[in-house]
């Protein structure tokens, strides 16, 4: 079997059936990209989007490694043999119309197109697919996909799915080492992307979003192997009867139970998710905070409302907001005053921001012998309804609430998320979040955002220690289950 | 007992206490209403924002209906006593260092306060709370207050909580008839305010963010006739120990268990809510929307993995996404290519919509027997990563897509309900969610909120019918729950 390399770091790639109607953004966004060779293959144009076109594959002049494939379902056979003569070895297949119409015919062309691959010796993605995003290589799959790498690797059956998370991630300060969408995985797998990843020195977060295994032979295993070294993170599709008639329908997977699939994740240490907004919060938890040491969280809001319904989602989510130690309350009671505020966890301490003593309310709280992380809550009405001039000090606010974050990370060593709700006042939101993106902080949207990802970050670091700790069988030492 | 009309709709108010340096904006945001006589009592000033400032409440030469206090703590039963001797009738205390600081004294002074306006006859909004935005009156707590009044009521026990629900309800076209946080509840409490808006004809729905009842006198009888009137949805904070115990230290509440409420709400129809953004969305949803008949929703989207996605967490909410009757799938099959599409439901229909078919798919979905509603999500990213020239169709397309909707409501008589995800795109996003918001449709900003208010607005609708058919105890007849 060939290194997995070769798909995310081809050197030349040709899109076949590109035209100034059909996958436009495929040429548009390598040429963009600027780091690969890039042909074009069709023989009823000169040129597509500035790059010249050849009538054929085997008339491209040069060594070509990568081949996306757009034409009608039924010419793709002879593409594929195409591919072959050349060389190529990797075939990205975007064509649908395949085991995805639940057709007889649909599932016989799929498996022709395996079998030409088996004997050519060439990989397919797909089909059905969106294909790899990699900026590194300077593969993309449309317009607008940003040319700097992080530690984020996903693997995704829906391409759809994979445009929308590579674009919103932007929000979150989430890059990506590598993206592959692979639809109906005629030839490579999950199982396949995976295996690749965990030895990825690029990668240190995995996210995924699975309607069906095709491949299951060592797939445990491989979980289990992979959960040790890096977080892994899964949104199931298809664990309804529904919701597995719509995957037969998108992908052709044969979703299984939820049952079934909560026991993987139970056994393996994968982190199950509910939404694909989870799957971005859990990645900019990971790009920028470490797993709490334990439980209890401390939550600083201006809001007395917020400060109760955090320490119940907090409960619900298996975590704690403890009462602060006597000590803790005696030190934020020296500067904080009684009206209006609380000291006991939450803390309501709209006054420690308006006084400029953040720094010492954050030190105080991550003191706290029962605290192993903080969450802080920012309002961005609150630099708009209460006073005109507010506006004016937002910035400097900023600054001194992320020195004191730094505080806390460096001198305690716990980690700090911060939730800037989503607001009318987009314009202060997004100011506000990009202050502590750029400073290093994971930022979340709301406060379940933050909750859920504190909750799956804490029980992953648990689950990563027992293992560690004990050399036990899993399932006998992690007892926790990730809610979801 | 006095006509709670005062408390909404007063014909002078004075601010005592308020200063350059504090709450100004109650004296601006009510200026700037105009629609009331605003004065402002501070002997250390002349004028504030403009307004001229008396040296005491008796001293204002004119009849003071209604009075904000904010002096301290201490200073509070003078100004009452003054507020008695000028004949007000209605006293918001913003002043907070009462029972929720868990002093005897706080809670004397509370009493005290208490005590007085029983002798003297007036109603106390308080302590500890932002009191009252009346939009038809020109009562106001903070600056940017929209002057509209709309069907919505909002009874919290948070301030934070209610300036930020009234600001973000504007990015829903969601508009109040009367917004009142009211803190402590030393006198007007949960239930007063709950029997005013059973009654109001400028409330037709109610939500709720209350930490523990003070009067439960005749409460459940009164939850059960307000909801059988219109939906009353309650965020229920301090359902955890350790919210309880940030409840006792927010607003001196004692909160009950969850399971004490789960209880209230399946007896009293009360639609329990998880986050304030869950009280946005029913707001939203039932301002524009009419509680689907049934549990099967069609679901039209152009991402496959969304497809699968809203499926599963449909099934999660109790709905069902049936599949299509043969004669639906039929109609849709004449215009829909079989690659890269469903017509099963969910409908990944990229092509009805580029191929300019939006109405006849949704008419198809929506004459399908088994449909009972219909989500339409909508992705900004598409207008911008496949064709830097789609943007240019955008509004367009909206407007079809309008045409389309409107046409399923009045054929058809189900609610449509738009999702258009909260993108990197955020221009975009906003201007889709206007589009629709215009035409008079709920939009949501996410999958899980749309699922969230459907399923609920059908229990509601469902719990509703049950009662008005059978006249039954509702215990007995209402066996769906509210789930969250």
């Amino acid at each position: 079997m060939m290194d997995l390399s070769q798909v995310f770091y081809p050197e030349s790639v040709a899109i076949v059936g590109a035209s100034d109607r059909n996958i436009r953004y495929y040429v548009e966004a390598m040429v963009e990209a600027g780091k690969l060779k890039v042909f074009v293959v069709n023989p009823n144009y000169e040129e597509v989007s500035g790059v010249k076109s050849y009538p054929s594959l085997t008339d491209v002049p040069e060594r070509v490694d990568y081949v996306v494939v757009a034409v009608p379902a039924a010419q793709t056979p002879s593409v594929l043999l195409e591919c072959a003569k050349k060389g190529v070895k990797v075939v990205h297949i975007f064509t649908s119309g395949f085991s995805e119409t639940g057709t007889a015919e649909g599932r016989a062309l799929e498996e022709k197109l395996a079998e030409i691959a088996r004997c050519s010796g060439f990989r397919i993605i797909g089909p059905n697919c969106m294909g790899v995003y990699c900026p590194e290589s300077g593969l993309r799959f449309v317009n607008d996909q940003p040319g700097e790498p992080g530690p984020v690797a996903f693997i995704s059956q829906s391409g759809g799915r994979a445009v929308n998370l590579v674009a919103n991630a932007r929000l979150r300060n989430v890059r990506f080492s590598k993206v592959v969408s692979y639809g109906n995985a005629c030839d490579l797998d999950f199982v396949d992307f995976l295996e690749y990843f965990k030895d990825d020195p690029k990668t240190s977060i995995i996210m995924g979003y699975v309607e069906g295994f095709k491949k299951t032979d060592g797939l445990l295993e491989l979980l289990k192997e992979t959960c040790m070294r890096k977080p892994v993170a899964i949104l199931k599709g298809g664990v309804s009867e529904e919701g597995a008639r719509a995957a037969a329908f998108h992908t052709g997977s044969l979703a299984g139970s939820a049952r079934v699939w909560d026991g993987v994740c139970k056994q393996t240490g994968v982190i199950q998710v509910e939404f694909f907004e989870d799957l971005l919060d859990l990645a900019a938890g990971f790009m920028y905070a470490k797993p709490p040491g334990g439980s209890g969280v401390a939550v600083m809001t201006n809001s007395g409302g917020s400060s109760v319904v955090y320490a119940d989602v907090c409960a619900k989510y298996g975590l704690r907001v403890p009462e602060f130690e006597e000590e803790t309350q005696r030190r934020l009671r020296s500067f904080i005053p009684v009206a209006g505020s609380s000291v006991k966890n939450p803390l309501d301490a709209w006054m420690a921001f308006a006084r400029g003593k953040m720094m010492e309310a954050l030190d105080a709280a991550a003191s706290d012998r029962n605290v192993h992380s903080i969450i802080i809550e920012l309002q961005p009405e609150n630099f708009h309804v209460y006073s005109r001039r507010a506006l004016d000090i937002r910035d400097e606010m900023a600054e001194i609430a992320i020195e004191s974050c730094r505080n806390v990370v460096k001198e305690h060593d716990k980690p700090v998320f911060i939730v800037v709700n989503s607001s009318y006042y987009h314009e202060t939101e997004r100011a506000m979040a990009k202050f502590f993106q750029d400073a290093g902080f994971p930022v979340f949207s709301s406060l379940q955002g933050a909750v859920k990802t504190i909750s799956k970050m804490y029980l992953y670091g648990r689950f990563k220690d027992a293992r560690e700790d004990d050399h036990q069988p899993p399932q006998d030492n992690y007892e926790g289950s990730f809610p979801d």
